[in-house]
């Protein structure tokens, strides 16, 4: 069966939305809202741009998506997000009460799971998907940096 | 020594953000960050006005006090907040780097304390000022509600 709407299609979107941030100077973390096989939401980190350490790709996309819905709780959507949250996206999305999260790389010392975020306990977590372009491009976005200083 | 900016001066402060939100029928959760005895930033809780989970008080005024600093560190800022910040709000203070939070009442269930959200090395945080206020207001909301059900 072919399949259209699978985990590296919205997470390829996640990854535009990254990109995108990476084009701004910003870290590139890009994420996206999908319910139903629908992108409802789309954010990318803008924190130097709105020097603001709250406006990480997650954030963004939950406020969109709640205001898409028209209701706070996003119990029905899937987040597809380029990097493992950190503690704020993953307090953020305990709140929202979201059905499923999906990374794409991991963040060792400062993403969720390491430092034990409560969810949901209707939240599922998962990742991997498409993770070696997701960490790929932190790495240019560093290695990039570096080299600007 | 009389010391008009106490640790009470400024919670009062943020106890009339709370009842701000009370008054729209927000759960009552205010915040105001200082620096050298200035408030710069308020916020309360506007969740429901905003359909968004992420309209936290804290959130608000962090954003808040960064924009009128025009960085996004606080690192010479003291957060007051009612209620004992939750996850996702000590989440985006340890990305502010602030130097202080004094919370009025705990939150046992949500509150970062028990949930051991990690804070930055650089932060101090303590509580129980005003406890009485804060839970007292709290308490009131719920009850209210309650009845209205």
């Amino acid at each position: 069966m072919i399949e259209p709407f699978d985990d590296t299609y919205f997470m390829k979107k996640a990854l535009q939305e990254a990109e995108a941030a990476f084009e701004k100077g910003e870290i590139p973390v890009g994420a996206v809202i999908v319910i139903d096989n629908r992108i409802i939401a789309r954010g990318h980190n803008l924190t130097e741009t709105l020097t603001d350490v709250t406006a990480h790709a997650e954030m963004q996309a939950i406020t969109a998506a709640a205001n898409f819905l028209g209701g706070k709780y996003l119990q029905k959507c899937t987040l597809y997000v380029t990097l493992e949250p950190c503690q704020m996206c993953a307090g953020a999305l305990y709140w929202s009460q979201i059905s499923k999260i999906v990374y794409g790389t991991r963040d060792m010392e400062r993403g969720c799971i390491n430092l034990k975020t409560k969810l949901h306990p209707k939240t599922i977590i998962t990742g991997g998907v498409m993770e070696e372009e997701a960490s790929g491009l932190l790495k240019r976005f560093f290695i990039e940096k570096r080299n600007l200083n």
